[in-house]
């Protein structure tokens, strides 16, 4: 059985972990058969890095795995994937993406879904209000997340 | 004056330096104003990393850039830009992409060039042969790169 509010908030202890950090309070666990086997957060700001958003950290952290394993995952993030970790997830071919939130940013939903990859959109409080409040307390900073 | 043979090399070397350490040989070069600010190479293997393509090593190794800098900037590439680099080349508004090759395995150029960036193919012998002879020595190790 899958438990998406479970997981999701996994992924949530995961952006306030960010936060905590000082940094952009984005999550993301991977699942694979019921078990978290990657998790992450988004670490440009402690990591001075361009490339470790939330699920791509996740990602990272998972380690390398073979196709057939990705093929069989679900990944969850608090915000609506950018266009670099929805190529991530097509890369991979993970089948399904559970989203908590698209209300602050929309990221490559339409891509993921028009490459066979399915979105479940959580439309979770607690994701809008951690993005709302640091958005309107960092716009430089998220904007330069966002290539903006 | 672009000289895009010139940069083409560079990203070549890249590519030889991650074979000598027994890595994938894919390379890349930023280059902004005529000057290379990012280099890096597929690092799977040397770090263990599921994220650092060619592409996105010298994402990383250019660090914290504006998007004003990342729209002024062209990107090289030994090879086509898989889905994962392309989101990122996308995410960040990289404006130019030279490609240089994508007989052995083609990336996310339609989507590049739907979303407004110029690809320029190169169609480099050099990069064609690193990568014939890598894929019929590993096949599995270059499957695993590719999510197959």
């Amino acid at each position: 059985m899958e438990n998406h509010e479970y997981f999701l908030n996994e992924a949530i202890e995961e952006a306030k972990k960010g936060l905590s950090e000082g940094g952009i309070p984005i999550g993301s666990v991977i699942v694979h058969n019921g078990k978290i086997i990657g998790r992450g957060h988004n670490r440009r700001v402690q990591k001075g890095s361009v490339i470790l958003h939330g699920e791509m950290d996740a990602l990272e952290n998972a380690g390398r795995l073979s196709a057939s394993v990705y093929r069989e995952c679900t990944i969850y993030t608090t915000l609506s994937p950018c266009p670099m970790c929805s190529g991530a997830i097509r890369l991979y071919g993970i089948p399904k993406v559970v989203i908590g939130e698209n209300k602050t940013f929309l990221g490559d939903e339409k891509l993921l879904n028009e490459s066979g990859i399915e979105t479940i959109l959580m439309n979770n409080s607690n994701c809008i209000s951690l993005m709302e409040k640091f958005i309107s307390e960092k716009p430089t900073l998220w904007n330069e997340d966002i290539g903006e």
